[in-house]
């Protein structure tokens, strides 16, 4: 096995490519796993974005995202993440990443609410599709516009809740600086649906496209990677930047230092180092 | 008792304004009680701020801030933050923030082990010095430069742990966040040695000086001066509010603007609103 057998591109890490082109430039680096967007995904046509990544001879590790339970109209965002899933399945998708949503009007308790609520209303069909359904909770300086879902404890609770193969994600960027996350990897156990990793930069240039690569950060890229593994996550590993930075160097170039990184800081050859 | 008779300004709020001028001003808006830094003070010098304080007929709430136990030299860390105890003392402020510094070249646990060693050396000073030791967590986005003590609970075990009259900080802009801070409050109990409010904008303009004023953004603020009454917490209410757009306003009517949101949104005259 290589030793980027579990790496993924998580398609938001090089935007100037579409999917064709990202499919393709993994395939060329060795890269077996793409995470796909939505909207990337619908530019290209559902069933041509299946079709290319097929071609290219790679699997698609998550489709990003389904969530916002909590805003806009209630049936458009239940049809709306329903299609989520079945475009998930229809791509091969083993995981819909939940980026669950702000509060309405800030209010964060009626926010969770909606959101339990949503993601048990949305796991059966989930199930039944062959799609698992995965929380993330996102760093809390995100709290008021992106997701009232703001640690690991918090997103495993809304799993066991909604049963039915639900899960959760574990971001490097979202969780490194939680005294919890430790107990909370070892309790999500079999829960853990993906893992993905960047870097948090110390100064952080932008709250939303200032992430880093890994090594360039502050994260303990080995200690999460080391937490994981013992959980016993398997899965495919993808490294999600979002970077203003990042996103304008060239994408073969980028991808490249991607998994030169990737090598470096976060796989485990020969085994899990801790 | 007047409306006011809680309300602090913390004087990072106004920073055009020295101590005298800060004194003064609040005295002249009818405000009781004052947040003092140690920088400002320095700069007038400690007897005359002291001074300044007193004939302008009112009382320091905190002293900002001791604490970075684990950056720089250990031994000048510590001398720094046992002056820091003696000042507040000689100001005549019953508690001390403290600020606990980030990991050593990142190092988060190294980080959290040189905070709880720090306050428990610092906490027999302060016990003997009159002062109360308070642990302020900082929103996770802080952790990587400015402290590696980022929630509630971690706060109030490290509070715990230290003795000697330590305890913490309950600031709206750090907390509010946190799904665990509602529980949190209620431990932390006669350990809640001050509660700073301000407010979380969203879009947040700047990650280290675009708060809010109360009422400008999304923080429950009745909620969370609730749980703090709830929790029998009666001492001043800081407002400590860092932006910089607010910085440009004109003193007094940036204090006479602190008084009319504090009154609208955080005082409960006439009994607790919840």
């Amino acid at each position: 096995v290589s030793e980027l057998s579990r790496l993924s591109l998580n398609q938001a890490s090089i935007p100037a490519w579409n999917v064709a082109q990202a499919a393709e430039g993994c395939a060329r680096a060795g890269v077996g796993w793409i995470g796909l967007w939505r909207d990337r995904v619908a530019e290209t046509g559902l069933e041509t974005a299946a079709r290319q990544v097929a071609d290219a001879g790679i699997r698609v590790s998550s489709l990003c995202r389904g969530g916002w339970f909590s805003t806009g109209d209630p049936d458009r965002r239940r049809d709306d993440n329903r299609r989520a899933v079945e475009e998930a399945a229809r791509l091969g998708a083993p995981v819909l990443v939940l980026v669950c949503g702000p509060g309405p009007g800030g209010d964060l308790e009626e926010g969770r609410r909606r959101v339990a609520d949503g993601i048990a209303d949305l796991a059966p069909l989930a199930e039944t599709s062959g799609v698992r359904l995965a929380v993330e909770p996102l760093h809390p300086m995100y709290c008021a516009d992106r997701s009232v879902v703001v640690t690991l404890d918090q997103a495993l609770r809304l799993a066991v809740d909604a049963g039915h193969g639900t899960g959760v994600i574990v971001d490097a960027y979202h969780v490194w600086w939680d005294p919890a996350v430790w107990a909370g990897i070892a309790a999500a156990g079999e829960r853990i649906l993906g893992f993905h990793v960047n870097d948090w930069l110390d100064p952080t240039p932008d709250i939303l496209n200032g992430r880093g690569l890994m090594g360039d950060g502050v994260i303990d890229l080995r200690r999460l990677r080391g937490a994981v593994d013992e959980a016993g996550y398997e899965g495919p590993i993808e490294v999600e930047i979002f970077s203003d930075e990042f996103a304008r160097r060239p994408p073969d170039q980028a991808l490249a230092r991607i998994c030169e990184r990737y090598l470096e800081h976060v796989a485990a050859p020969g085994g899990v180092r801790r």
